[in-house]
C-alpha cells in the first residue's frame, strides 16, 4: 500500500500531535452532493449502489474532491450485516431502511446465521480495497459496522421506529434471548470490521444510533456491554500502524465516563453535549470527536465559523479532537456552506497546536 | 371549590411531607383505553374531543376511574395556542400533528395575534372548569401547555420534524425573527396558562418536547430562556395554595443544573437520567417527577415493580419526588401493566418517607 501522505486523523485519535484539528463529516458521501446523485441515478438504488465496488468507491472519494477532509469513510451502510444474515434490507422511499424478514422470537434468532465476510459480504471488502487503491494515500480510510444494539432495533421492529415497542418488549419481558441476539451479532461484526481492516480500512467506527432511546442501566447491558465485546475483538493494528476504534453513541452524552472504559480510543459526540465538558469527563482515556450540529451549516458562513471557533475553543490546546459534525450532514445541505465549515476548522486550529 | 381529599401531588412538588410518593402518567387519559377510544370515536376527532368540555371530562377522569393515580391532567392538547393565533391545527392518521398555515418569515410572525384566553380558548377554560367540578376535590388538576420553542417547531416546520430543517434554518441565519416569535409565544402562553389557574388548574406543566434537538448554547438562548420568562409571568397562588410549575425537556438531561434556577417548583426528567445524579445536580432548588421508560410496561408485572422500586431507591428518601414515566404513555400500553406501576409506586415508596 501507498505511504499515508495526510495521517492527522489517525494521530489525533491516538492523541498523537497534529499542526492543525483533522476534520471529516459523517455522511459526507451522500444526497446533498450532486454529483453523489448523478451516481446513484446511474446505480438504480442505494444498495445497487453498497454493492458495486466501483460506484462505492466513485460516491467515496467525491466530498474528497471538493473539501480538504482528511478522512474518507467507506460508502456502506450499517445494516449490511443483518442483510448478510438473510434479513434482505431495502429502502422505502421516505421510510428509510426496511427488513424482508422480521425478528420476534428465540427460534428466530436461532436462526440466524454468522455471515462470513468473504463469502458473503465480499462486495463490501472490494469496495474497501478500490478505494485504498484509488485512494493512494492521500486521507485514511474509516471502515464502520452499527452496533449490535443499533441493528437488533431494525431486525426486531422491521425498520425504524419511534418508540422501540418490540426490541424494549423483548428486553423487559425475555432479555436472554435478545442477548443471544445481540452476542451473535457482536461476533458477527468482529468478523465483519476485522476483514474490513485485512481489506485495507485504518478505522473502525462504531455506529450506536439508538442507544440513546435506553436508561442507563439498559444502556450498558444491552448496547455499550456488545460494543466492548466488539473493541476487544478487533484487530488494533495493521500495516503497521495501530487501528483506532471510535464509539458514537447518539444521544449517549449522559454516559461519556462508562463508554471512555469500553475499549475505544475515541468517542463520537453529537451537538447536545458540550465537549470542553466531555474532555474533562473522560480525561486522557479517549480522544473525542464532533460534534457541531448538522444545522449550522444552513446558517451564514460567518456564523459557521463562529460554532467551528466556539467548539475548537470548548475542545481547547492539545490533540485528541476530530472535528465532525454531531450526526450526518443533511441531504438539503448547501456544499458549499460545507466547505466553509471544513475550511474553518483548518483555518482556526492551528493555535490549539503548538 | 370543594377541599382537595390527597394533595400528596402538590405537597412532593413543594417538597413538603408526604405518606408516599404520588405518580401519575404524561398521556394517562389516552388511546391505550378503551372507554378513551369508545369516547373519542363519539367526538368524531382528536381536536372535537378537546374542544368539547364534557367529553374532555370524561376522559380526563377515566384513568382515575382504573388506577389510584395522585393527579388529574387537563385533556387536551400543547398545540391549542398556535391554532387559536390561526394557524388550522389538524391531525393526519400516522402523521402527527400539522398546520394549515405555516410560519416561515418576519411578516408572517408579525401578522400571528396573541390569543385572548377566553375568547379564543375558552372551550379551555370550559374543561378545566368542568373537570374541577367533577373531581370534586379528589386530586388536584394540572393544566399545560407546549413550550415557546416546542410550539415554535411545529408552526415553522409545519407539524412533526426529524431534523428541524426550518427552524434551525431560521435560528442560525435570521434569529432575530426567531426571537420575536418565541417571545410573542411566551406571551401567549403566560396568558393561557394563568387563565387556566384562574379557571381551576392547580400546578401547571410546560411541555418542552423538543428542546432536547438543541445544543447547550441554543437550549439557553432559545428554549429555556421562555420558559423563564413564562415562569415568572405566572400566577403562582390560588385558592389560597401555591400553584406549582413543572418543566420538561425530553433529552434535556444534560442541562439540569441551568434548569434548576429557571424558575420552575420541578423538573420532569425522561428515563435516559439517572434520577439520583439528576437530585444532586438540582440539590434543594426543585422537586423531580418521572422517570420510568415507558416501555417497561410491556415487561412482567415483576419486571414493572423491580424499575419502580430502582427509580424510588435511587431518589432516596424524603419528598420531592413525583413517580411518573419519562414520556407518554404507549398506546400498546396495557392497561393492567399500567396498574400494576401505580401500585407498585404506592407500596414500595412508603419506606422513603418518615
Amino acid at each position: 500500500m501507498s505511504e499515508l501522505k495526510n495521517d492527522r486523523f489517525l494521530r489525533a485519535l491516538l492523541k498523537e500531535p497534529v499542526d492543525v484539528t483533522p476534520v471529516w463529516m459523517m455522511r459526507q458521501a451522500g444526497r446533498y452532493l450532486p454529483e453523489y446523485r448523478a451516481t446513484r441515478a446511474r446505480a438504480g438504488d442505494f444498495m445497487g449502489l453498497c454493492g458495486n465496488p466501483e460506484l462505492a468507491c466513485e460516491v467515496t472519494l467525491q466530498p474528497l474532491e471538493r473539501f480538504a477532509l482528511d478522512a474518507a469513510i467507506l460508502f456502506s451502510d450499517i445494516l449490511t450485516v443483518p442483510d448478510a444474515m438473510g434479513l434482505g434490507l431495502y429502502f422505502e422511499t421516505g421510510e428509510g431502511p426496511r427488513f424482508k424478514k422480521i425478528i420476534r422470537s428465540e427460534a428466530d434468532v436461532d436462526s440466524l446465521p454468522i455471515p462470513d465476510p468473504q463469502a458473503d459480504l465480499g462486495y463490501v471488502m472490494d469496495a474497501v480495497k478500490t478505494i485504498r487503491r484509488e485512494l493512494n494515500g492521500r486521507v485514511p480510510l474509516i471502515g464502520f459496522s452499527g452496533s449490535p444494539w443499533t441493528l437488533a432495533t431494525y431486525m426486531i421492529e422491521g425498520g425504524s421506529s419511534k418508540d422501540f415497542r418490540h426490541i424494549k418488549g423483548m428486553m423487559y419481558s425475555e432479555p436472554a434471548t435478545l442477548h443471544k441476539l445481540l452476542d451473535k451479532l457482536a461476533d458477527s461484526v468482529i468478523l465483519y470490521l476485522n476483514e474490513q481492516i485485512r481489506s485495507g480500512a485504518q478505522a473502525v467506527q462504531i455506529f450506536d444510533t439508538w442507544g440513546g432511546a435506553l436508561s442507563g442501566p439498559m444502556y450498558q447491558e444491552f448496547s455499550l456491554k456488545y460494543m466492548k465485546k466488539i473493541a476487544a475483538g478487533l484487530i488494533r493494528e495493521s500495516e503497521g500502524r495501530k487501528v483506532p476504534v471510535i464509539m458514537f453513541t447518539k444521544n449517549g452524552g449522559q454516559w461519556l465516563e462508562s463508554m471512555a472504559e469500553a475499549g475505544a480510543d475515541a468517542l463520537g459526540l453529537d451537538w447536545t453535549t458540550d465537549i470542553g465538558d466531555a474532555r474533562l469527563r473522560v480525561g486522557d482515556k479517549v480522544s473525542l470527536q464532533g460534534n457541531m450540529d448538522p444545522s449550522v451549516l444552513y446558517g451564514t458562513p460567518a456564523r459557521i465559523r463562529e460554532e467551528v471557533a466556539r467548539i475548537l475553543e470548548g475542545y481547547g490546546s492539545g490533540s485528541g479532537h476530530v472535528m465532525n459534525l454531531g450526526h450526518g450532514i443533511h441531504q438539503f445541505a448547501d456544499p458549499e456552506r460545507a466547505k466553509v465549515f471544513v475550511e474553518a476548522v483548518h483555518e482556526l486550529s492551528g493555535q490549539y497546536h503548538h
